[in-house]
């Protein structure tokens, strides 16, 4: 394997290991063994395992600021379809795995962040970039007349991914996309509805 | 000690550290130690660590109970008035601890359940308590006329719940209770007062 390869390998591989069982759950000697990579490798890259889990917030986030900007980009829709858009997606990669992982950056933020102060800066600012772009959506819907104009939008914002995340909780706990369907029709269909 | 005092305290010792630490990354021989308790009284009230955590969850279920019911039955006061209490009062709980540690069942939800199928079936039934709690308060403020008599309540309730679990989720992350406060704001100046 070349060298971006095999780093590329070691993250995919905790990536998915570590959001199906947890950070202190998941042993590096089990990393490695599932990716197939010696020890050595490992330290090539990172200094330790929490270097290496700070690295695997960078790695999650590059794959939802991925999503993130395509609705964001795609002007050809209005901008609370291109929201919900972003929440349906992700309702879907939740159901192709049964809905048993739940969001990497919101078990990590439960996990870890009364626990390591890097991660907890790190996950700070990962929350900071959803809700931004979560903003940035409401504000086109605002200039485009589909929100009440003394809205809040930094607090919506919030509020929207948070309640989202919270959704997710319970999706994970009952094996079922129930909640984001109610979370996704509450907002969309109820709330945001009678804010205009 | 009493036996029942011996296992209030394996219990309250053990749900102090766990809510801290999460389940996994809590030894058995830190709790014991952290109780002053040998691991003989443990094995006396517990099989394991997994029935451990498994009274734990009732133990948590006990307090948040005891907290509802006195909203539940609060008959001086508007249902909605005191469905914001239940959620301003554990807002205090939480800001009396720094916001460091989060809604223990919400925690052993994203922890726990895709690892564990009793911790799963528990917490759900720990969720399906806190849902129905809010359900009434709900029922009764649609009695009330103080909500709209189109809306679905199983499902507001749910909404309401997982909005809130998701904004312990930041509280715990940023260490301050200002999701709390939005998500109240939101709920109960913007989002409920327009459902009317």
């Amino acid at each position: 394997m070349q060298k971006q390869e095999t780093k590329q390998k070691i993250l995919q591989t905790g990536a998915l290991l570590i959001h199906s069982k947890g950070f202190n759950n998941t042993g590096l000697q089990e990393i490695l063994t599932s990716a197939g990579v010696p020890k050595g490798s490992f330290y090539f890259y990172f200094k330790n395992k929490e270097e290496f889990g700070l690295n695997l917030i960078d790695f999650y986030m590059g794959f939802i600021r991925k999503i993130l900007e395509k609705h964001l980009n795609d002007k050809e829709k209005p901008p609370l379809e291109r929201l919900k858009g972003f929440f349906v997606y992700f309702r879907k990669v939740f159901e192709n795995d049964d809905c048993r992982y739940g969001c990497p950056v919101g078990n990590l933020s439960q996990e870890m962040s009364g626990l390591n102060e890097f991660f907890r800066e790190k996950l700070v600012g990962a929350y900071s970039s959803v809700k931004s772009a979560i903003k940035e959506l409401l504000e086109e819907a605002k200039e485009n007349g589909e929100l009440a104009p003394d809205l809040d939008l930094e607090e919506l914002a919030g509020f929207l991914f948070n309640s989202w995340e919270g959704a997710i909780i319970e999706m994970k706990l009952t094996r079922s996309s129930k909640p984001l369907l109610i979370f996704e029709n509450t907002i969309f269909n109820t709330f945001l509805r009678v804010l205009v």
